[in-house]
């Protein structure tokens, strides 16, 4: 077990998430209240050809958990990406996109909901890294509303 | 952020797989060579009515990285739990099962493929605890072979 392997070439075109980013993001959507959150995301490699990934999320005046999901971002062929994931409320989502140098868009292609977990629709993400600042925004589909701006946030990569 | 919430409530049916494990295990399928895999499995909660799940495992002779999975595992009524899991091969995957004791059973109700991974057809799940020993069998259906013993591993909980 090498805990420092080298990065696999494959992931050369992802290596810019590669860290441990932390920051606040906001949320929004029909029939709720809108909310702010802590996050602390981390993409690492462990020698494969993927980038494993987690992330939390905190409420900012009680530091009560949130949201939470886990998985992994799959080089896919030039310029693509697919990332597989699980979400803590129930489902598990398939997406697809494109890296275009910092920039990466990602869609969901299919979400499934565990037996007592809510649908959700559809997703689509846009992340963006320039230097160690990473934003990224979260549109949704969730009942009868189309997809819409959900959540965005701004990140810092940690100095560790 | 409190990094070391009380258990929640829902969480006591499941509170005896928290720890980290490790140990070793053995895979067979037709038409591939039977190996062995050094395995670490953690499992841990947050605050929130779920249990969070990681696993590792390597090859004992070089220790090259093998499979990973991460996903999340929710008490599901009386006796009842569902998992949520992203596999680092490109799947994802919604378990659904039951908690006898330290006994639990578990068989994929979908399982899903991201564009460029190997579809698996299903996969079912026994683990049983017995103080710090933890041990599973995994039998898979993949391609037109059905379902049959694919994994076994015995693993103990690191004193940490």
């Amino acid at each position: 077990m090498d805990e420092h392997p080298p990065l696999h070439r494959a992931l050369e075109p992802l290596a810019f998430l590669i860290g441990t980013w932390r920051g606040t993001g906001s949320g929004r959507y029909p029939k709720i209240e809108d909310f702010e959150y802590v996050e602390e995301a981390r993409f690492w490699h462990y020698g494969r050809p993927v980038l494993a990934y987690s992330q939390r999320t905190w409420s900012p005046a009680s530091g009560a958990p949130m949201h939470s999901e886990m998985g992994y971002w799959r080089p896919a062929g030039a310029g693509g990406v697919e990332v597989v994931l699980a979400h803590a409320f129930g489902i598990v989502e398939i997406q697809d996109g494109r890296v275009d140098g910092g920039r990466i868009t990602l869609a969901s292609k299919s979400l499934t909901s565990a037996p007592t977990a809510n649908q959700v629709e559809a997703l689509s993400r846009t992340f963006v890294v320039e230097g160690d600042v990473l934003t990224y925004e979260v549109h949704m589909a969730f009942g009868d509303h189309d997809l819409q701006p959900h959540l965005e946030a701004r990140l810092e990569r940690a100095r560790e």
